[in-house]
């Protein structure tokens, strides 16, 4: 077999087999076959597309090319959660502890965060002390005897997507639906969950900005889940502007803590309530949605949900204080309200634009080595269908740094699309996909 | 300007522009863009194409990655010929002489062959002695004063396509006209020449299967040439099945030795006449084609053409006695006729096969590196439209070797397609391609 009549093949529009898929994935992944020739077999793909059967093998390939994490040593059904990523998307900070107090057990890899705001574990280390270096003995214990942890990825996880998704990165070949599916799921695959449920957000601040490729991709990767024998289904969510109203990482904890209390914004709360009731479904905890959106309601309304968080807090080092009394977390200093301009309705935030804002402020990462600062952010005042009159505030800006501050100040002014007819309030719920 | 961004505008469609294109290849020939990021291009241009524009700037932009050579120590007007290659293809051989005795210098760069049969260098060793590591001052010399003078390619012509073509030929994206246009062309305006004329082949034998393809790229290479105010033209010439009747180096030489007497095969000299007629044309030596045909078989007549010949092998160091003394050559010893296993009328003659069992047979070079046996070969004994019967010699192999021979004979019975029907005669000559 040779790489470069695979090419030959692709570009013609044929279908390459299970065994030319994995032949290549392999020799990629050992270096045999070089960048230049899968950089040319990627763009030819961005061309002529993958069947659904070549992409169900490109990512069990994908998935194949390093570890597949065990854990059977973990009671009970273990059901994964994705977002493909937005704006103010702090879910996982809420809907853990919630699912974890209903007896389904959360076995979390997270990463940090790269661009817009920190990722999971970032946020995460707003209580000091809090650490995702624990040993595998531990991760296991805290699961079964707390129901949560979260580790850092430390194992060799689908080594060929990571070099892969890096070579399309630097040759335009990123947005093509069956490369994105099978990065996605090769990593979830990989992870030894029993069941998947999905967050594929929609809209100017989403990776696909229209309904209909979002569409497409979350049937694409339920399609791939359910191939590949774990139960999977997708929740297409609105990011046409920010997820509630915190965006930096402080913040958004704040965010998901008043959640948890029941007090947090109503957009956000249906997408943790909307992922959160498939998760119990699979699980096979709650029979209808109705019962686990009652279930989920009592967990937050006792208390129990965010004790939950605060014990998964301690297990992992850090000092569940802020959990609660919310004033113990750090915020900047600086507090600057941005004011509208003009009067009108806003029609559209640019999510993009916000989550530049919140990194230029110093709270998301340009590069891998960045530091990062937890206290700084956006909180914003107004959202999509919102009247507004010139001189209301717009959002209010956490800073330490008054230039940084002036930076931000204007790209939030340009992210607000404001306009003199009224505009209707989209539903943050915009679809269910589930297994044909 | 970033690589990345040009990737992406060709992949959707858009037209880069010169400036891109020459960022593009000084980058890539620098090695500041690396093999992986080109290959995704050449696999962009590949399914979206080049424009007229865009393909006259990638040509210029490879002719200027390395030397341009200057030929104006050469009085006269150069006219340069290229041949798309095919199997027998002897032309410049003979070609040369012709136009030499009739004043137009020649003054050639010439590589080795690679694959079927040998380069024109390799034929032209079959006089010992001859070598073409002579000085540039020895060169322009010989020109001036002999008319004639062929090197070996030592300056650095358009390096960019030499490494381009390298890694489009792993990549599966050799066959995309602006590409193929433009790497032929940037050599040919690297080369110095005022003028150029191009054999396009056209049949089962060459690049171009079909006649569209092959007019298609006669086009756009005509249309580079005078873009970048070289007087250019094409002509397509039939590869349906070998020129003339010898494949081999020392049986080719042979053929040409004849044709400047007036006795080789009708095919080879009508291809023979047709670009001299060009060449003579684009001199200003000849009005028109009438004049250069009663030129070119006035300089067979009176033995000039085959006097140039002579002086051009010895004036480069070679024994000139074969071209008066045909014997002298040496052939292999072993002649092995292959008899026809069915009667008909032959349809067509698998002319790359022929060109194979000519190199397996030694007379071609497999790798680089390879020794290549200037004495073997095959000379075909019938033709496309000829009549056969069951026993009839095909054609007659020289080799040195009795099991490559036998392979020969395989492959050139495969090679022969026999039917009941007659088969009509297609003439050599296609198609004259000149400036709009």
């Amino acid at each position: 077999m040779r790489m470069y009549d695979l090419i030959h093949k692709k570009r013609a529009g044929q279908e390459l087999t299970t065994e030319e898929i994995y032949y290549m994935i392999e020799g990629f992944t050992d270096g045999s076959i070089p960048d230049y020739q899968m950089s040319a077999m990627t763009m030819a793909i961005c061309f002529q597309g993958m069947s659904k059967r070549e992409t169900v093998d490109l990512t069990l390939a994908m998935r194949d090319s390093g570890d597949v994490l065990d854990l059977s040593g973990i009671h009970g059904v273990k059901v994964d959660k994705h977002s493909t990523g937005g704006v103010g998307d702090k879910t996982s900070l809420a809907l853990t502890p919630i699912i974890a107090a209903l007896g389904v057990p959360v076995a979390k890899m997270s990463g940090r965060g790269l661009g817009h705001t920190g990722g999971t574990i970032d946020k995460l280390e707003c209580f000091s002390g809090f650490t995702t270096g624990i040993s595998e003995e531990t991760f296991v214990k805290n699961v079964n005897e707390i129901g949560i942890a979260i580790a850092g990825q430390t194992a060799n996880l689908a080594p060929a997507d990571k070099k892969l998704y890096a070579l399309r990165d630097v040759t335009a070949t990123v947005d093509q639906m069956s490369l994105i599916a099978s990065s996605i799921m090769s990593k979830k695959l990989a992870s030894g969950s029993d069941a998947i449920v999905l967050d594929v957000k929609t809209g100017n601040g989403a990776f696909m900005k229209d309904l209909e490729d979002s569409v497409a991709l979350a049937e694409e990767m339920v399609s791939i889940g359910t191939m590949a024998g774990k139960k999977t289904a997708a929740v297409i969510t609105d990011m046409d502007q920010p997820l509630g109203y915190a965006v930096g990482n402080a913040l958004e904890v704040l965010e998901a803590l008043d959640t948890l209390e029941g007090r947090g914004p109503g957009d956000f709360q249906e997408v943790v309530f909307a992922l959160g009731s498939l998760m119990l479904q699979f699980a096979g905890k709650a029979g209808d949605d109705a019962k686990a959106r009652a279930m989920m309601e009592s967990v937050i309304a006792d208390g129990s949900a965010k004790k939950k968080f605060a014990e998964f807090i301690e297990a992992q080092g850090g000092d569940a204080a802020p959990v609660f009394d919310h004033s113990l977390l750090t915020l900047a200093q600086t507090v600057v309200p941005v004011a509208a301009e003009r009067g009108g309705y806003v029609h559209r935030i640019l999510a993009e634009d916000i989550g530049i804002a919140c990194m230029s402020l110093g709270g998301g990462r340009e590069t891998k080595e960045s530091a990062i600062d937890l206290s700084v952010g956006i909180v914003l005042k107004k959202k999509n269908g919102d009247a507004v009159e010139a001189g209301d505030t717009l959002a209010v800006i956490y800073g330490n740094d008054d230039a940084k501050i002036a930076r931000a100040k204007e790209l939030i002014l340009g992210a607000y699309e404001i306009c003199d007819d009224p505009a209707e309030k989209q539903p943050v719920i915009r679809k269910y996909i589930f297994a044909e």
